[in-house]
């Protein structure tokens, strides 16, 4: 049997911590932590869409990722002074845009952006997926206050979402990937549920070995028990 | 039964050319065609590997992809110009890079880069299965160039690599999206397979409704069916 | 008596090839081939103008350039990826928009703009004048859309424009000079001409030892006998 | 008698807290915070020097400052995906390095940079004197870490640094402005201290109507007292 | 007694010249000497404002900076070329730009900008002090121009500005530091005032050891002294 | 018979001034004046040559050229600040950089560079010429300075190079262009030579309608007797 070096049971994710209000002037502020991985994720209200949005009476969810500098066991150069953002940055923000767009119903947004926000203060693998599932629960208080302000009457908010890394380490398929694991890991998935059950994403990249259709399916049912658990912590998060 | 824009049946691809030595500097140059998306890969072999590989007495793949600003139905801005690569543009060549340097024994190449460009002439949707597909090709070239100019000893392919996209369309799972199908389908996968039958990197997105299991495991099915056929045209053109 | 790498005449161009309709999205798009050099010109018609004609009810023609990276011998780096477009890359798409401009009535066109792409795919020496001479096709081909789509009433082409490069190799003047020449000529020009025998553009430069005027004039006459060459080859094409 | 917004005493600061191992993976981490102002800085240590300064058996300090987009009441621009950062960023980082570097005996520290980063997280004005103020104790940290692990054999610690802002508001003399007194006072002054009494940095800027002398000389007192008591909570941090 | 470089007493300034109508297009142009020091100024003025001043009834004054690349005594790269200004640049350009402000009543400038540009030809030492006491004369002359075309009814200019460096050397408080004293001097203060003895800014920085509060109070009566100069010399060059 | 804006004969150039030793650092620094269009022209000497050179034993001279912003009539925005040179400031600084390669031995010059820098400081047409022709003194300046450093031995001067413009106006060929001919001229040209009769460029450029075998062989007259007088004027600068 082969043992993870964080000594969790193969489908066991690590202690997951959601603290709302985490700061004060977004209108969804949020810090989530999977383990060492810990992330602020703000939702921002912007009264406007972008342009190709324009007159279409409907809204606009995006999102913006990044990470301090030293969030990571050895410094990494900070984008904003290098002048760009790097390939991998942008595939995650697109990542958590789309994933975050399920969630919500554009028309009852109204010609409204929610700005997601995803900030990684401290780094241990699963960065994208605590960014979506914490995002998730900033999104919802931004709904909330607007509609506590007026700013909306009915309720955008249509499922859920949450995301959890599966992958294959030493050809067993586990949960929740630390970086320690995610490092060596042959495959490496990131899946994307709504909490009714169905497949938002699914980005199962083979890192060494090629994988096979059953190392697929078992990875899957992991990922469905993980993002079932977060959908708990979600909702009592969000039940304080 | 729905029927598609094409006509085609779910599991038909488009008709697939594959033309090698399409242009003349590279050491591998393949024009691919799947139905109207036209894609012209090189191979470009360099006697040095970047940085961080420097004395490990190994070698890299790595790959760019760009479309002519016209290959599309109205015209992109050009991204020199604009002086930044898309976040879409990274996010490919990124999965271009990746899927073929699961094709190298990257200590048999020795240290040498393989360089792979993919730019698109004409777009028809599928263009980053396209030029994965004919990219893998354009790679067995340059190897074996470098084999004839006794840069290299032994083999460093150590499988074929191909790739095509499936989808959900109107309720059906489908085989090689077109663009009009692509824009409109409810989910929309990727596949990078091996020659063995391995998967090297599945995406699928959920652009309308979340999918279910069973809808992914029928993309799968046909994912497989397609990079079966494709593997053989990838040898009758290695054969000529 | 000097003979040229290719062994041609002194007054022979190499083989030229226009091909219509290469691409199928673009309004107007051509292969031009002089020789090994091949380039994808394509005329998109946009139903504005730029900033500084709002208003003034005329039309606008612009160009851009591009070499895929292994269009040339050994690969040059991506301008998207560098983020800036060359010097050379500006100069020459400057020269091939200023030289285009002069073949369109711009009051005739109305508020349009044609915008002129042109993409090297392989490269032997004289591809900016491939480019303007291509281009021209692919201009009167948006025309005549244009006029089948009832977006303009006359017939804003005023003239033909082509190009041809001459230079001095060894001491003797010689006609459209492909890569091996042009890297070692002594003086290299390039000459736009109008249909009906002006000058639009002449640019020589000496690149080794200065030229004399008698040099200057041998060189003339045979980019007017090129040119007329290239006039002839683009009725041709139209006709089909 | 003017009261200022937040009801404090004209020479009184706001709560200060400094946290160390904020984060696990830098050298130095600090989480410091000026009331509702809240930093976090790092120190980071590079067995190397900036190209200038090789060979010379000396070391350096750097600095870079950022702020989490939604650090503010209305979100600001992320700078990485701008591609710049304004040269309010500039700036700062330019004086945050500044400042440290007068902490440190650049020979006794040997060829090692420490890098500062400061990002703000949560900004209620004064984010560049909480920035020095914290990021001195994190450097300390940092220190104290090489010394641990051999890196160097004597003590580059010259002495402690603290900043603090002060300011005239409606004619008054006050210590640490927090953002709404920041945005309407008179003038703004940013002093950087060592714990020997010196100055390092004073940078005083007349928003509105310029400033006298004896104003000038008031707001140095008022910074002097406020050093000092940063100072002790530098020691009383570094002491837990 | 410790002697300058230039033999200068330690309250003596540098040769100061003002020429006016230095260039011929601006509405405000001044060549501004300090010594060696050269610096073009000119006052441009433009019929709009920035778009955050949009319909607030109110004008705008902005400057830029920049250096010839062999105004110092070894080339710098040019910022154009290398796509971005330092952050010293930046750091002037905006103390200049905020220093010229504190000149002019933005109500009665109107709804305009005068934009002042800043270029130094020949530098030794104190180009940003020159630079605000040069630009001060150009906006004048550009606000006595708009007068003359009924641009602006009442006079915007509320004060005249001058600038100059003070600083530490060898222990001794000195006036107008050149570059030999600039660059090892312990500590170097710009100093910005009104013609009615306010400070505008004060800018201290510690190159080498702390300064006490006396060496403090000793620059700013120099500074006094040589800003009570340059007001005079402005006036002579206005009067001319 | 048509009149110049300026009442010059078709023939006559406008008064030139070449001032040598303008600015005090670089080795080599002249102001050239072409009536009112002047430009600071720099040689600066550099013992290093660009990577493609290194170990060929031969040097290299290269160009930039900029504009003050308030060099024209209308405020210009700054490069710097746009971050980006445009198209046509590329292909000017391109052009003086070749045309003063033709001036010089490459292996006598060793293995050093000379940095060309040319910035207008005032704008009235022909700004290009005047900048190669007022480069080439700065230059011979720079490679005097070199013997007497005792860098080189032989002497890398080859021969003096100047440049003119000639056009088209209202029917007439015209010498050296002001700006009010310029923008409004049929064909602009401009004409580089050596003092030994030679073209090293000619670029004619029809604005208007095309120009005739004719009018160009008018031109080059015209450029011919204007780079004689520019020979004169140089030599008698160098004499003094």
């Amino acid at each position: 049997m082969v043992s993870r070096p964080s000594g969790r049971a193969s489908d066991a994710m690590r202690e997951v911590k959601i603290t709302r209000n985490y700061t004060c002037h977004a209108e969804g502020s949020v810090l989530v932590e999977f383990g060492n991985t810990k992330v602020i994720c703000t939702a921002s209200v912007d009264a406007s869409v972008p342009r190709f949005l324009r007159g279409k009476n409907q809204g606009w969810v995006t999102a913006e990722y990044g990470m301090l500098p030293r969030s990571t066991g050895s410094r990494m150069g900070r984008e904003a002074a290098r002048g760009k953002q790097s390939g991998r940055t942008q595939e995650i923000q697109r990542l958590i845009g789309r994933s975050l767009r399920a969630a919500v119903d554009m028309q009852a947004l109204g010609e409204h952006t929610i700005q997601i926000d995803c900030d990684v203060i401290q780094a241990d693998g699963g960065t994208r997926t605590a960014s979506i599932t914490g995002a998730c629960v900033a999104l919802v208080d931004a709904i909330r206050w607007m509609q506590r302000e007026k700013m909306i009457k009915g309720d955008p908010l249509k499922q859920m979402i949450s995301s959890i890394s599966v992958g294959v380490y030493k050809g067993m398929p586990v949960l929740d990937l630390d970086y320690p694991e995610g490092s060596t890991a042959e495959t490496d998935m990131n899946v994307v549920m709504t909490d009714q059950g169905g497949f938002i994403e699914v980005q199962g990249t083979a890192e060494g070995a090629p994988y096979t259709q059953e190392e697929l399916l078992a990875m899957l049912e992991l990922a469905k028990k993980g993002c079932t658990e977060l959908f708990e912590m979600q909702q009592q998060a969000l039940a304080e």
